[in-house]
């Protein structure tokens, strides 16, 4: 996602009290940061924060790093928190080829939502659920391995399922209408309410790798 | 599928040339039946026919067997080919559970198209895509285990999709909506034309297991 340019947003983002930019010196200690020893969780791509937010809101007890690329489109995410006091919840701006140099054997779950789809052949290792990246991902997780997948785009579902499987994850949940379910659980980003409305099925995918398979 | 009785429907299977009645006796030797050291391949759950007979019609040097537990069904399948002279389709009527003290060693693709969806949970079991069966199909392949399904049902896909990459299958090729693809390829059954006019998503899955990973 990149939106237009927002003015002065470098100047939000480097006096957000919930943007960490000086994250290189958190590798591998992130639970300093937040002075607690729970479960930290990131989302790869986290757009304009709706559903990192809700889910650290939820759950006061998980930590949670929202990392998105654009600062036009993170100025959007602080706006919905700037003004509250979430402890569990911080963000960085960064590019997620680089996530294996900020993070070490720290991570819990990633979420990734709705991701750039990358349909062209030559762009397949941009795919955050290419085997490239679920390479980059092994050393990230403290314990096993788990991804917390939706998407629209059936294209990079089927993708995304057959690498998921070939890198040897096991599917603990697989649903390919979610908006068809009950959705009690369900914390649904800003893309996923604007196409399930459409009528467009929403796909989700929870795998699990034991850290031993490596 | 279960059909009205059809009248004289034993008759018809026992006279059929398509049908193997002695199956017993050519178990790990059914390319002598066929008089050709070519694969076999079987689809478990026939029905009407039309995707196992189309399928033999277009490859002569395969071999194909379908499988129906129905009398009522099987003879509808017999009707389309009774005329002609395809001798590379047989037919076995019989339950799907004793696959296995059926076929040992020699069958090269297993085609399992919407199958019973069986949503209760009590009875996974009895589902064709269960590990409960793909245990059973394990030995009767002669190489690679070769699975490639298809189904009208949303829940059953899921289960499926579950059940194989947890037993070790690989995915070849998935595709959630087949009948918004390019289908040249593709073989519709009866069941599969009349879903897909409705507008319904056919999902499609192959897999494949290699033989030493059992």
């Amino acid at each position: 996602m990149r939106l237009r340019n927002v003015k002065g947003a470098k100047d939000i983002i480097n006096n957000s009290k919930y943007v960490i930019l000086d994250y290189d010196k958190y590798r591998g200690k992130f639970n300093e940061l937040f002075n607690n020893s729970n479960d930290i969780c990131i989302e790869i791509g986290t757009g304009k924060g709706k559903f990192i937010t809700e889910l650290a809101r939820l759950n006061p007890n998980i930590n949670y790093i929202g990392i998105e690329k654009y600062d036009s489109v993170l100025v959007r995410a602080l706006e919905k928190v700037e003004n509250d006091n979430i402890p569990n919840l911080r963000f960085i701006r960064m590019d997620a080829t680089e996530i294996d140099s900020v993070f070490d054997k720290e991570i819990d779950t990633i979420y990734l939502n709705f991701s750039d789809p990358w349909p062209k052949v030559r762009h397949t290792n941009r795919r955050l659920t290419s085997i490239c990246f679920l390479k980059k991902y092994d050393n990230l997780f403290k314990d096993n391995m788990h991804i917390i997948f939706k998407t629209d785009n059936r294209h990079l579902f089927e993708f995304s399922v057959k690498e998921f499987t070939t890198y040897g994850y096991l599917i603990n949940d697989i649903c390919l209408n979610l908006h068809d379910e009950d959705l009690e659980d369900n914390i649904s980003t800003e893309y996923e309410e604007k196409f399930s409305k459409k009528g467009m099925p929403i796909y989700k995918i929870d795998v699990i790798k034991q850290k031993n398979n490596v």
